[in-house]
């Protein structure tokens, strides 16, 4: 993260699970509100000086790219209609708030596999020629690059039904989740990522409840982790 | 597919690109909508008598799963409300569309290395417990079973602007399009599945060129082994 250059981070809060309470409050409430609401919380009690912006994408989907969306993306900004601005506003806005983000934090629970499609539909959203990444086909090498900015960093916070979806468990080759996020905002330059999951909420019994303890732990150890590493980066 | 039981199939075509128009016919046309329409034409000259039905995602995107369709689908039919039985009609739709269906054939182009949200959109609405799979915790072994009749076949028709990312390319790692539909597919019991896809389209040169001669053969391959296969199980 910037710490050197910037004494208040920006905190990037996303939620999209369709489960509007959280777990542990309500009988059916998400778990990656649950871990996302801890760690945003966590981290502003030691830096209450840094911002946190929430975007609630369970919520509130973003509207799906469509052949509008493209053609306006896809035209040189100063050539574009009133129109043409009007259908990429929303995606301007989500954009901004990644680019002025310091530390990202998506909550994504898997749905059959993947991430919630309102997910998916933010994503699109975010990955736009010439603002998040660039391309040319005359370039040597690869003809894309990224334009986020270095230092930002990635949290992904996630819950699945079943269990073995982490690398190297029973399932880990269908989960789609993580990766799925990583390699696009890769892509944009959002290279540094950690995840934590909770499993076993379908069957309910004492296995999720040793998962959620075990999600805990790790998302506060994570956040101490991040402060001390930034507490050393600090100017004195 | 249950060609044994039945003299006329039904196929299930679905796109999902925000490109409306085809490649071919227009500078800016999708890939995908150019190979699921291909496919779909080529067996139906052979196979008149069969149904197609068509389900443009792309145009008209599914309504996301929600809290609500949460407790509506996880209530047991005789006790949902009226409006609870609404908020699923859209879905029952989606589901009847598959569970008719003995044919596939999806259109689903690569966006920012998954598949376009509507699509998953889709795919959230028709994983319906009690109906697609069923699900008791009691069970012995896997608490989860397909409820798909068996005899279906998935043919997924892709694109990618980049290339390289079929099995053992120098990005299959990243492609999460084709297994991020076949696995919640399979978990429903449809499980024989096919895939083929145009590469290079943002290079705009002649490896697209050829990648989309190359798709194009493979499609047709494909629907006369499978139509020869048909006509080896039918009944004298």
């Amino acid at each position: 993260m910037n710490a050197l250059e910037k004494s208040r981070l920006r905190i990037l809060h996303i939620d999209s699970s369709a489960r509007l309470s959280l777990s542990g409050q309500d009988r059916h409430g998400s778990h990656s509100r649950r871990l996302s609401a801890r760690l945003t919380s966590r981290w502003s009690s030691a830096r209450p000086q840094d911002d946190v912006v929430y975007r609630d994408v369970g919520v509130a989907p973003p509207s799906h790219v469509d052949a509008d969306w493209i053609a306006a993306a896809f035209s040189p900004p100063g050539r574009r209609s009133d129109e043409q601005r009007a259908r990429l506003a929303e995606s301007d806005r989500l954009v901004a708030e990644l680019v002025a983000a310091d530390l990202v934090v998506v909550g994504a629970p898997m749905y059959n596999f993947g991430m919630p499609a309102p997910l998916k539909a933010w994503l699109d959203n975010i990955v736009r020629v010439g603002v998040t990444f660039g391309f040319d086909r005359a370039r040597a090498g690869e003809p894309y690059w990224p334009m986020l900015s270095p230092g930002k960093r990635l949290i992904i916070l996630g819950a699945r039904g079943d269990y073995g979806y982490d690398p190297g468990g029973r399932q880990a080759d269908v989960n789609f989740v993580e990766a799925g996020l990583k390699a696009p905002l890769a892509y944009i330059g959002l290279r540094d990522a950690d995840s934590i999951a909770v499993e076993f909420d379908e069957f309910a019994d004492e296995r999720l409840a040793r998962s959620i303890a075990a999600a805990e732990s790790r998302v506060d150890a994570l956040v101490d982790r991040l402060l001390a590493d930034l507490e050393e980066r600090l100017p004195v």
